[in-house]
């Protein structure tokens, strides 16, 4: 694996020290993380809403609605970011300055190709869900081909991207170490509960492997 | 408290079942987020970064590096779009195409104002501080001249906007609850947890008030 080369677009400014090219780090949070934030641009406006996502390689997934109108912007080669957030703590500096959050984040640059192809279309579809629920696509039936015909599924090729970790506890000013003020780190976690079934299993139907598996995870 | 109205920029096109264009849920979710992700357009291209947020009434603030491109483009009237999603499941249906996430997401779209004057930039960087951290700013010293003149703060009135709330147990296909295949809900729950002091304090420092209030919360 390499890095991605530092450009205009991708470059970190604020605090680049805590910034990464290397694309084990980025892909490292973007398989973290269940779903990213992605943005696009519909007639100058930037849209940024949230969807799952997956990833093969250097490419990312997405998928929607055939109508919607990200499938049609983003599908038809127009520029997207792609950006996600795993939140770590909140850091409570001995000021208000130095006060932040601690965090795994990437910022995903790519143009985007709405997938036609059934095979490539379902490879993608398996990837986002085994993404978010690994083993459970196996213990599904087939999508339909109606189910198909109203999914639109989008490859993003990661052309360009940075993490960035901010992680440890405040880094003061040095004359604030003098203050009478607390400072610390107050985690913040995300985890997976227990799995919670709908009350309409058939008699004899066990919880599914797939979903135990994830019960108990930590983001 | 009102409604935004329905246009084509702020109308949901995905589940709009599931779509609110109520001020009050639009705050509740703002509000429930320690941070959002901001997408704006930089010579055409849509970039998506994460940044803290505070609100106060219809405004929303943001605060950057004086020098960052942020800053200077949606500080300058810029339009910018802020989405913020607080996942609270994952949906596993019977099928791959119902299966989905549980979750509180807002976009709001708006203009960018950098303010200059120093009673309104103090305001808006204690809406911030507050919004993370509620009561530490006044446990701090105030900001220097040097940090306000280092800091971008950025208004951002809320023009538009739509939250939509995922939630409830999955929806599938009436015939596919014959099948023998497991359905139901992985909850996702982000929580904070024990805070850590830096091992600097002063000899008789004790916890701070405002981080101990937080302790154990629920976002």
């Amino acid at each position: 694996m390499g890095a991605f080369a530092v450009t205009r677009r991708n470059r970190v400014r604020r605090l680049p020290e805590k910034a990464s090219y290397d694309e084990l780090a980025v892909h490292a949070v973007l398989d973290a993380a269940l779903f990213a934030h992605v943005g696009f641009v519909d007639a100058g406006q930037p849209v940024v809403i949230p969807m799952l996502h997956g990833r093969d390689d250097a490419r990312l997934y997405l998928h929607g609605a055939r109508k919607a109108r990200i499938a049609k912007l983003v599908g038809s080669g127009a520029p997207v970011c792609v950006s996600t957030t795993l939140l770590d703590g909140i850091v409570a500096a001995r000021s208000a300055f130095n006060s932040s959050m601690n965090y795994r984040s990437v910022v995903v640059f790519g143009t985007g190709r709405m997938l036609e192809d059934e095979g490539e279309r379902l490879v993608a579809l398996r990837v986002i869900s085994e993404h978010v629920l690994p083993g459970r696509w196996a213990e599904l039936r087939p999508p339909t081909a109606r189910e198909l015909a109203m999914t639109a599924v989008i490859e993003v090729g990661i052309e360009s991207a940075s993490a960035k970790i901010a992680e440890g506890p405040p880094q003061d000013e040095a004359e604030d170490y003098a203050l009478p003020t607390w400072g610390g780190v107050v985690p913040v976690a995300t985890t997976l509960g227990r799995a919670v079934d709908d009350g309409r299993l058939l008699a004899g139907v066990g919880l599914s492997q797939a979903v135990a598996a994830l019960e108990g995870r930590r983001l």
